[in-house]
């Protein structure tokens, strides 16, 4: 590890995906440097960060030799061992989000433990430590119910719904049924998914973005709307709800909250994420300051920017791989011919079915027209295994 | 020289100072993977572009060494040996602009000569072999005019304004005086200095962005004021104007044309600069499609994305440094304070006075709101010798 020469703040960032990438690309607009460490040297974020270190975000040797070097520490995903971040805490050096904010949401049930305390609506739970528990929980929430890993689940991996009682053993069996390792959710029957992208400063400064609609497809993220189409009373429920979670987990930096609106205008929350997230990727062009600028500021003590939004409506798409192989995109002509449509590919190497390869922002004056031009660039791309 | 594994397009830039730093910004976010090369390895565009090769870009073995490995090669700065460029192109690189362009453009006294067949009005100039030369203009443009060298100029540097005949000795003897290096120009008593950035594909599609006013101070670009509060025929003359001017150079890629508006609503050429430019700094927030992307899009054959304006007015001012020393940015947390405040800071890690350190833009409803704002934010950044 050789040391970078600059005057520059310099913030370090556990992970190398593309949620790292686009904190590096708008770290370096405010001149500030990023030093990415992930087991892969060919990751995205490796091409566009100040310095890439290939190494084990979970060893503490490596994390702690690679933040003495930096002014502030942050996560890209959940999966980090929290234990790690509590040592740098321990050194004085400043994680966002903090250790105790990771290790309260990468647990399922801490995290809906932490909500319920805080009388924050959320779906009913209950750990599951064995069949008979699996059994109680079908009782209690009916069918179809969820049983999710405390643990490591994301994109729909780690959730089965349960359907009937047929399901309960082979989600027993799938599931391995080791004690401390599940918990079962009720089923909320949803009218939309929203979400409400956050930013906390250590000293409280908060910055909220537009509530949100996400809509998914097989448990991935597929579509952005904002702002969602949702009644100025519900608006300012879910930013209440969002609000009281993020402070209920004690929450830095940007972090997103992923919740329920049902049927009668209640919000539950779904879950946190202690990270810039999916939802916020529309930021980029849509916001004046995006969800990853003001993580970076939040990281280095500096004041947050707004959040307002510079166009009317925005619709951000995915682009998912739909096929394994080198993913060499196909389309890029086509897709950059439609208006207005900003597109960000995030330089990955191996295509795989259902990997999130990229995507696409629309700004537009109405939420029908943006949707039409992100929907009409999105049909446009793929990945080839040849270029 | 390590290989990059990535199916990713790859330019390479010749340079690594702050355009080269954006245009990398620019192309990470579309997936594309830079080349950057440039005898520092601690320069602007080092700690943000894919790879970068430590460097002599007039050196024809390493930049042909370089750009066997890209898919299109730039250059960031017009001092760049044509030369090098055409041993490239001979070899079947496309490199943007092309080796043509530059020299027309590099040298003054040649880039004059072209304007001149093509029609393109520009001031009178003529040029200067000896000091008789010298009188001859004098007597032939009237006090004052200008002397400047035919190549390597920028920023006020190798351009004098002689006001009397007692200026003549002086600036004869500083100029050295050797054949094939000066001209002489025609000074203009210009009503507003106004910019044009045009983006020209190798097919022929041409984006034009709005015409700004440019305000220099000490001959360095200080204030960029988009779009430029003139009359529309004044703009459309200096669209017609500029367009011609590109075409008559074969500028392809983001090109700059500076111009004079005089009193009487004549719009002469100034000069052009093959590459993006300061004037189309603004262009990052204030346009669907940033002079830097246009430009990626262009050196990859890719369409060219819409250069409207999304705010009604924009104001771009340059961050100076204000005195020799390691360049510590003073007031970041002021200047993040002003609303809108958009902040680009270049990561140079030594300041020197006058050089560019960064620039910030800021977007609003009105002309009048921008500049206070922009001028706000401008006011509290400085770079100090101590952390």
């Amino acid at each position: 590890m050789t040391d970078m020469a600059s005057n520059a703040p310099l913030i370090g960032i556990l992970g190398g995906g593309q949620l790292a990438r686009m904190l590096c690309i708008a770290a370096a607009r405010l001149g500030v440097l990023t030093l990415t460490l992930e087991r892969d040297s060919d990751c995205p974020a490796a091409h566009v960060s100040s310095r890439h270190i290939e190494g084990d975000w979970n060893d503490p040797r490596t994390v702690r030799e690679l933040a003495r070097r930096c002014d502030a520490i942050t996560i890209e995903n959940e999966f980090i061992d929290a234990g790690v971040l509590e040592t740098l805490e321990a050194d004085s050096i400043r994680t966002v989000p903090s250790s105790l904010c990771l290790a309260g949401i990468q647990d399922k049930l801490r995290q809906r433990d932490i909500l319920r305390r805080h009388g924050i609506p959320s779906p009913p739970f209950a750990p599951v430590d064995s069949r008979d528990d699996l059994e109680r929980a079908a009782h209690r929430f009916g069918y179809p119910f969820l049983l999710k890993l405390r643990r490591g689940g994301y994109d729909g991996k780690g959730n089965r719904t349960l359907r009937s009682p047929g399901d309960i053993d082979p989600a027993w069996n799938d599931f391995g049924g080791s004690p401390g390792t599940l918990l079962a959710e009720g089923f909320c029957r949803f009218r939309m998914e929203i979400a409400q992208m956050t930013c906390r400063a250590a000293s409280g400064e908060t910055a909220d973005w537009p509530v949100v609609e996400t809509l998914q497809k097989d448990h991935v993220c597929h579509m952005v709307k904002a702002p969602a189409d949702i009644a100025p009373g519900e608006r300012r429920k879910a930013r209440e709800v969002a609000r009281a979670a993020v402070e209920a987990m004690g929450g830095t930096g940007s972090i997103g909250v992923e919740m329920f609106l049902t049927g009668e205008g209640q919000v539950l929350v779904n879950e946190l994420a202690p990270r810039v997230h999916n939802s916020g990727h529309y930021t980029i062009e849509s916001c004046i300051a995006s969800q990853f600028e003001n993580h970076v500021r939040a990281l280095l003590g500096w004041p947050l920017g707004s959040t307002a939004m510079t166009a009317p409506a925005a619709v951000m798409i995915n682009i998912l791989g739909d096929a394994d192989g080198p993913g060499f995109p196909r389309g890029v002509k086509d897709l950059l011919d439609v208006p207005g449509a900003r597109l960000h590919l995030y330089g990955k190497r191996e295509c795989r079915r259902g990997r999130k390869m990229g995507h696409i922002t629309v700004l537009a004056d109405s939420a029908e027209d943006a949707l039409e031009r992100a929907r009409r660039a999105a049909d446009t791309l793929s990945f080839d295994r040849n270029r």
